[in-house]
C-alpha cells in the first residue's frame, strides 16, 4: 500500500457558519497535516482554509482544481503527488465532497490504486433535511435535480410519488435557488393531499426554514421561498 | 410557536470513538442545555452522556425510551414536556437519530405541533460509506435491510442492479453483522462483473475496512468480513 492519503474535508454549508458549531476539532489538525488541497473553487477554498491556517501556511499550500469542468485525464495528475506518498485534502465549496458534489471519480481512482482515503464529519444538507423532516428514513432515495421542463417535471414528480408509495421510501431532491419556488409550486400542485412534503431551506444559517406537513395543508398555507438553497422531500404513505 | 425544543443529538458509531475526532465542540453545550433525553437504550445513552456531564448532572437528567417497541401513543407522552417549553434531546445507540433509526415519527409529531427541532452534526455510516466508496453520488437510494430468504434476496439484488443502471443511481443497503458475509457472497455472485461494489465495515474504528472495486475483481479476490457492522453499495454503469 502507498503511504499517500486523500482526506475528504468537510466544509460548512454557508460562509456565515461557525466552525466550532458544525465541525469536529480534529478537522483543524487534518487541515494542518496536508501537503496540498484539491478544491472545487480557489476563492471559496481559501476562505475555509484561513479558519485553520496562518497566512504563511496558506501561501505554502498548493491548491489544484477539481470541478464540473475537470476531465478524466486530470485525475491522474491530481493523484500523482499522493502516489509519491503525500497527504492531500479534497474540499467542496459547501458541504461534503462526493455527496452530490465532485470527487467520486477521484476517490474511485484512489481506492483502485490503494491510496488511503479518509472522510471527516461535517454538515450535509441532505441528511439534516431528512432528519428534520420527520419523514421515514428506513428507505430513501436522492434524485439530485429533477427535469427543468414543466411537462417532464410533472411526469417525474408523479412517478416518484408512485415509487415512494410502492417502496415505502422518502424521495429527496434539490433545485438551484432561483428555481426553488417553481419546484415547490409543482410539488404542492401535483402530489396527493395525503403525501407528506418537507422543504428545508438555508440549513445551518440564521435564515433556516424547515416546513414539513401534508400536501393538503401546504395547499391551504404555503410559504414563499427566497432565492435560498433548499432540499425537497416527500413521502406517500 | 411553543418555546420547547427537540435536539437530535449525534452519537458516535462505536463506543471506542473519540468525541473530539467526530463531534463538533458545540455538542457538549447542547447536551448541557437539556432538561431530559429520549434514548434508544438507557445503558448506551448513559455511556454517551457521561462524556459531557458530571455524575450529579447525569443523576438529575430524566431519560425516556423510544425504540422499536414504542407505540404511536407513546409519542404524545414524550412530547408533553416539550409542549410545556422544555428542551429535550433525542439520541440513538449509534450514529444519527432518524437515519435508519427511530425518531422520524417523533420529529413529524414535533414539527406538526410547532416544536422547534434542531439537528447536530456527527458521523453517519451511510454517508461516510458513500463518500469513501468512490461510487457516483449524484443519485443514490438507501434500502435498509434486503430480504433474508435466499431466493427473495437474489431477486431483489437483480432488481436493484437494473434500477441502478436505468436511473444512474448508487444502491446502498445494510445488514446485521452476523449476516454480512452471506450478503457479500450473494452480491459477488449475482451482480454483473462490471458493476462496482463497495463494502465499508467498522467505519470510524481501528478495524475500519473499505474495499471498492468491480465485481469481476471481487470474484478473483474477496475479503472475509468479521461480525462487524457494514454498509454495502453498488453501481451498475
Amino acid at each position: 500500500m502507498s503511504e499517500g492519503k486523500l482526506i475528504l474535508l468537510p466544509n460548512l454549508l454557508d460562509e456565515e457558519g461557525v466552525a466550532e458549531a458544525w465541525l469536529p476539532a480534529a478537522v483543524a489538525a487534518s487541515v494542518r497535516s496536508l501537503q496540498g488541497v484539491i478544491v472545487e473553487s480557489e476563492k471559496t477554498a481559501r476562505r475555509y482554509l484561513r479558519k485553520f491556517l496562518s497566512h504563511e501556511e496558506m501561501a505554502r499550500l498548493p491548491l489544484r482544481l477539481l470541478n464540473e469542468h475537470s476531465k478524466s485525464a486530470d485525475l491522474e495528475a491530481l493523484l500523482e503527488p499522493l502516489l509519491r506518498g503525500e497527504c492531500w485534502g479534497l474540499l467542496s465549496d459547501a458541504g461534503l465532497p462526493c455527496i452530490a458534489d465532485p470527487g467520486a471519480d477521484l476517490v474511485w481512482a484512489a481506492q483502485n490504486r490503494s491510496i488511503q482515503v479518509e472522510a471527516g464529519v461535517g454538515p450535509c444538507s441532505l441528511l439534516l433535511a431528512l432528519q428534520l423532516s420527520g419523514l421515514p428514513s428506513q428507505r430513501f432515495a436522492f434524485h439530485g435535480y429533477l427535469p427543468r421542463e414543466s411537462a417532464l417535471l410533472e411526469k417525474k414528480v408523479e412517478e416518484l410519488e408512485l415509487f415512494s408509495n410502492k417502496e415505502n421510501s422518502t424521495q429527496v431532491c434539490i433545485e438551484a435557488p432561483y428555481r426553488s419556488q417553481k419546484l415547490l409550486d409543482c410539488l404542492i400542485q401535483r402530489l396527493r393531499p395525503t403525501t407528506r412534503l418537507c422543504v428545508a431551506a438555508s440549513l445551518t444559517t440564521v435564515r433556516e426554514q424547515v416546513v414539513s406537513k401534508q400536501v393538503g395543508a401546504w395547499r391551504s398555507q404555503s410559504v414563499v421561498l427566497g432565492k435560498e438553497p433548499a432540499v425537497f422531500l416527500f413521502f406517500s404513505p
